[in-house]
């Protein structure tokens, strides 16, 4: 049995808006047919397990009501779909039971806020290949979170300009570094070279320090086949992550590279933003993280406390413990990344606010690399917070006797705490 | 050059917001960072066209304005990206020039309303292998809509129950059938037992009378390499169409599917509507429908006159035009499906705002299987529909000798017209 919770708003009845999802998206159509047998309605009809009513909506969330419209309605509804009905297969979960529904008329809202799936899913997907535990192995990172940075500026670098800003940072002692995930193969950057200009910088820096700085190429291609071939490039070339854009891929991309990765998938998930941002519309980040997990999700890109884009704080600590929570045991979590304007003054609220762990990927654009000290003291400052929280002292204390991190806080400081 | 043109809503300023769109989905960062040089900037950074005011809006689309804010601005952006910045890759325009936009802060709501693509995208997809004329060619319908049918109940019918109905179908006289885009390959109706149920029915008949009916199976999948074998099974067993659930599936999956396949791609967008339901919010179809035609949709399901969902009339006839009108030529539209609450009652008016054309795939479900005469009865009610539409004879006048509308105008007639 699949469980999902829909927050159901409407002028009308809720429980009639319940009826109509769960007839609609099983047996139902707009006249009665034959074969419609009690029998066949037992087998895959979905059902509506439970109402909770909620508070009525000051005003609709799509604005289809018609004027002189009553009390905007909400509630939530647990709806059971037979697992008969759908099987484990994903893309049939998300037609019936999820994409569907947006089509229903008479709702002036409809959001999905939770998905309960059955332990039939566990053994249909590979999952993560790597997630924590693989991070942390690579990176050779244990007991603090990994610290990474991004290649700026997003887009216009040829190969040879983006390795010469990847060399300094490999010197600055980071542990990770990722292509923007605006950069996937351009032709004035195309993969291939840009791997052949990077990776013998990483490897040097192996041989010579034993560190190997884990660098996530952008992989990501609408053509599953081309997007292999970039995969086998970083992997043949000795890198070990990628990063994937998991909206624009699809699912079908996300099943096709996971089923041949070596490497560690790094998920962006441009284009989310659309299906969750209005908060009667769409999806909760808990459910919809669920299918890219199984779909085999490393690292989670989540945003992070006060960031440049338009989610709340709270939203961020939400998608952390989503995340980190098990879909059925610990291997299906992914590493959650922390990132989008984040330079070290983060830290003490990213650590109280997701469990006090430092389990996560923490990642620094500018905050690394406009560091006044240049990167490697952007990286030591970033440790430096991350030391201060974990000890529960203030980071103007800490920065007393860490110079880096005092440059750190006034030049960043005023501008996000 | 791309164009696109995006519709921002803001209690700030249109022009910065214009602005920060180019900037953010180009080279921009929270701070400035080295590299940036004007060559630089000159090569991939995206500019603002042209911008032109709206009417304010009445309230927030994203409610995120704060108390007490001012008058909400609206106004369309061109904006243009350099093709070097992003390439003819549709993962990369998505991820770059679409899917980010919508993390942006300070606007309370942002719509893609138009795109753009230079030549160079022609080349760089296989479009659509069959559309209108591989659907008339392979149907043998010419002159007329080509009038399709649904097999309901959506979910829960066996193969051999199916198959029954489908035999009933097919000496209707109707010239497509296909699955409910619910129903793919759950345990209960494995796609390679309904193959096997249905084609030799399809091709009996096909000996018998000449007429081949195109059957549309389920053949999504999450995977797809098993999407492939669903494929092939139809293939192989002479069928030569399939119902493709191309959100659910991803660009990944429907451009791994047109590289290899061999049926006309018939494509349900189920999930379209959280991307578009809100005026305010998302893509306006038109935008969104050029992906899937480059990656090689042959019939797009979009809708109808009077249809049982959310969508208004206005929001089909714009649909029909968009997938009609070609991209770069005439090969790569795709051939309109006019479905959901179809029964022939809506042919005049669908005739009238389409620009008098036949050259559409014409889908009832119900309104053929429920006609009081039998789905034979139903088929001939439809085609007369058409015949009276293209005449520009009242249906009411039409039925006078044709008792088939007659029949389905008194038991479909007062709930649609």
């Amino acid at each position: 049995m699949i469980v999902i919770t829909y927050r159901i708003e409407t002028t009308g009845s809720v429980e009639a808006m319940a009826e109509k999802i769960a007839s609609d998206q099983s047996t139902g159509t707009f006249v009665p047919v034959p074969g419609e047998t009690p029998e066949l309605k037992a087998r895959v009809a979905a059902r509506v397990l439970a109402i909770r009513t909620l508070s009525d909506a000051d005003r609709p969330s799509w604005p289809e009501a018609p004027a002189g419209h009553g009390p905007i309605r909400r509630a939530e509804a647990d709806i059971a779909f037979p697992l008969d009905a759908i099987g484990t297969d994903l893309s049939a979960l998300m037609t019936i039971a999820v994409g569907g529904i947006f089509s229903i008329r008479g709702m002036t809202g409809l959001r999905v806020v939770d998905l309960k799936l059955p332990q039939e899913y566990k053994a249909a997907y590979l999952g993560p290949q790597f997630g924590l535990p693989g991070s942390r192995r690579l990176t050779g990172v244990h007991d603090r979170p990994i610290i990474g940075t991004i290649v700026k500026p997003a887009l216009g670098l040829r190969p040879h300009e983006t390795a010469a800003l990847v060399g300094e940072l490999i010197e600055s002692g980071v542990d990770f570094i990722k292509d923007d995930e605006k950069l996937m193969s351009p032709a004035y950057s195309p993969l291939k070279e840009r791997v052949a200009a990077i990776m013998p910088r990483i490897l040097d820096h192996e041989q010579k320090t034993g560190k190997k700085v884990m660098y996530a190429f952008g992989i990501s291609a609408t053509d599953p086949d081309e997007m292999m071939r970039n995969h086998d490039l970083v992997l043949e070339a000795g890198g070990n992550c990628a990063v994937v854009n998991i909206n624009s891929i699809g699912m079908g991309g996300m099943a096709f590279l996971r089923k041949r990765s070596g490497l560690v998938l790094h998920a962006h998930r441009n284009g989310w933003d659309v299906l969750t941002r209005h908060p009667g519309i769409g999806f909760d980040f808990k459910v919809w993280q669920q299918f890219w997990r199984l779909l085999g999700v490393d690292q989670f890109q989540i945003n992070g406390i006060g960031v440049k884009y338009w989610e709340p704080d709270e939203s961020f600590v939400e998608s952390f413990k989503a995340v980190t929570t098990p879909l059925f045991d610990q291997s299906d979590c992914a590493l959650p990344v922390a990132g989008s304007g984040q330079w070290g003054g983060q830290a003490p609220e990213t650590y109280r606010r997701t469990g006090r762990t430092t389990d996560l990927l923490y990642l620094c654009g500018g905050g690394i690399v406009s560091h006044p000290g240049g990167p490697a003291a952007g990286v030591r400052a970033v440790q430096q917070a991350w030391q201060a929280a974990v000890a529960d002292i203030p980071l103007e204390t800490y920065a007393k006797d860490h110079p880096e991190l005092a440059a750190s806080l006034k030049k960043f400081g005023s501008a996000s705490e």
